[in-house]
């Protein structure tokens, strides 16, 4: 197995600069990508309609010179017109059950249409082409932890299904463009990702955590809090996506982190980190809400090496400092 | 429970003339429901791109007054421009995996931007939208018979993925437009089915077995012929249809049969049907081929009443009869 000590696998921070056009630049794994394409000296082409992206992460870039901005939905086309590309990478989509679930539709269309309009692109650039999908596609699994030969287990009809089975359609369509078009492609699995840039109102349990615990409000906690989740920080993220665009591997890969824990030791994670007394309020959990999730990463390792994970001490940490910054400039600014 | 005898189900051959869209009119089971809505006295528009639609489907209703055609790929819109619809029905899909793998992006489309058109076109005109969904929603399944709840088992990156996703997708958005949009929906999937109007070059078991029996040709085998499938002839499919029309259920309701056989026997019933030895040349399984198929048919029976189903031996007698009469006249004719 190579391994990142005897054999570094190749990233973007290596290779001759690129032209890279990304859906979903705006958001929050699209935002970070964009950022560590600039500093490595490609050039960005970023898409985004902002309907759950934010203005704010494109102000980060608009001035640098090698960064580009569309406003544009991609489900309707791709208005790029500029010279040829190297790489188009889908990140479009709303991506929290609160934010799909008040756009179904649109969260359908983004994983259909605007799929393909990526691949049609990568095929008229001769480009890869790179897609997001999601642990989702696992559903509420009965195998655990997910290998990527597992098939799932969604329901097809439920409320979580515009997400869920949008991506599961990407995915089918990413292979159908890559064995009969030939188009070089990428599928990534995003397990739970945490990290700067999150919108506080996106209704995952990390930013809801801790902005309750700062709110001194009690934490919520669905169910009895001991479905779990693994948790991997946003730079181990994009590590692995750099290096998998030079790997030649084209079926689906997973990203994230092995170490799992339930809700109710996060909420107790949050609560000493913040040196408060735990409180905790239970709801119903959500309808088909998955009891558990976790990524075999043995497929990750063997091909893009061992990725280093921030420990979630060390993550929460830095999410807490960065949340409790932005509301003091809140504060004072008011 | 409702039963036919005892309180009649409503369905098209009691209601007001109705003005209905079938898309994939030109196909086996579309063909079929245009027939029964113009012997109905309804005025019917079928719409096909003759992908996988035969023409001479269409031929057979040409010069009906009752009835127009649009020749359309309804992934790219649905060109109607004529009187307040009541409803829109979406049939048009290649549905034998010989098709679907020879048309992997068409079929994805149909599935996605196909059934949006066909929904879009439903919420303008306050139609009523009827999704033909399929078994392969439940892939290879692990639980049997199956349920409309069970959530299947499914390859999203195999070679039937192009389908199965596809119509997965379909249901899905099926139920985002009845969620968020309000627009009247039924869905429905359809378990084997077989009768006249299927195409020779199908690939699908039953025309198969009938068109080498009747050459003197083994007949084909995939693995040992230990899979079950379980048959429906077309007249119970369009009967179910049309009671379901006028049940107010969105949720998939399944349309089958529940006798179940195995390829072998199958094999068998058509050998001494045609009074010949049997010969069977046995093939490797192909990828993903479900090992077993059978509806519940629990809700379709509670709301629809039971259905009354044609035996597999009459309707092979019926098939053998049929593609005899075929092979005689294009002898004939030749």
């Amino acid at each position: 197995m190579t391994t990142p000590e005897s054999q570094p696998v190749p990233s973007t921070a290596t290779s001759q600069p690129l032209r890279i056009l990304i859906t979903g630049s705006a958001g929050f794994v699209g935002s970070h990508l964009v950022e560590r394409f600039l500093n490595e000296g490609h050039t960005v082409i970023g898409v985004d309609n902002y309907i759950s992206g934010q203005v704010s992460n494109t102000d980060l870039f608009r001035d640098h010179p090698r960064f580009t901005f569309i406003e544009a939905d991609v489900s309707h086309g791709i208005p790029y017109t500029g010279d040829k590309l190297d790489w188009v990478m889908h990140f479009a989509s709303p991506a929290s059950p609160p934010h799909y679930q008040q756009f179904p539709v649109e969260t359908l269309m983004v994983g259909a249409q605007g799929t393909q309009n990526g691949l049609e692109l990568a095929h008229a650039h001769g480009a890869g082409f790179f897609l997001a999908s999601t642990s989702e596609v696992y559903g509420d699994p009965h195998v655990h932890p997910q290998p990527e030969t597992y098939w799932g287990n969604v329901n097809p009809i439920g409320v979580r299904s515009c997400y869920d089975e949008a991506k599961r359609y990407a995915e089918a369509i990413t292979m159908a463009y890559h064995r009969s078009r030939g188009v070089n492609t990428r599928i990534i699995r995003i397990f739970n990702t945490y990290g700067p840039r999150m919108r506080p109102d996106d209704g995952r349990v990390i930013t809801n955590f801790v902005h309750q615990a700062l709110r001194g409000e009690p934490l919520t906690v669905y169910g009895d809090g001991s479905q779990t989740r693994s948790f991997q920080y946003i730079d181990s993220l994009i590590e692995g996506i750099t290096r998998l665009m030079f790997v030649e591997y084209h079926y689906p890969v997973n990203l994230g982190n092995e170490s799992e824990i339930t809700m109710l030791d996060l909420a107790n994670c949050v609560s000493s980190l913040l040196n408060i007394g735990v409180e905790i309020k239970n709801f119903d959990l959500p309808i088909d809400d998955p009891t558990q999730r976790k990524p075999s990463l043995a497929i990750s390792e063997k091909i893009l090496g061992k990725i280093e994970q921030t420990s979630l001490d060390d993550g929460l940490k830095r999410i807490v400092c960065m949340i409790e910054h932005e509301i003091s400039e809140s504060v004072e600014s008011s």
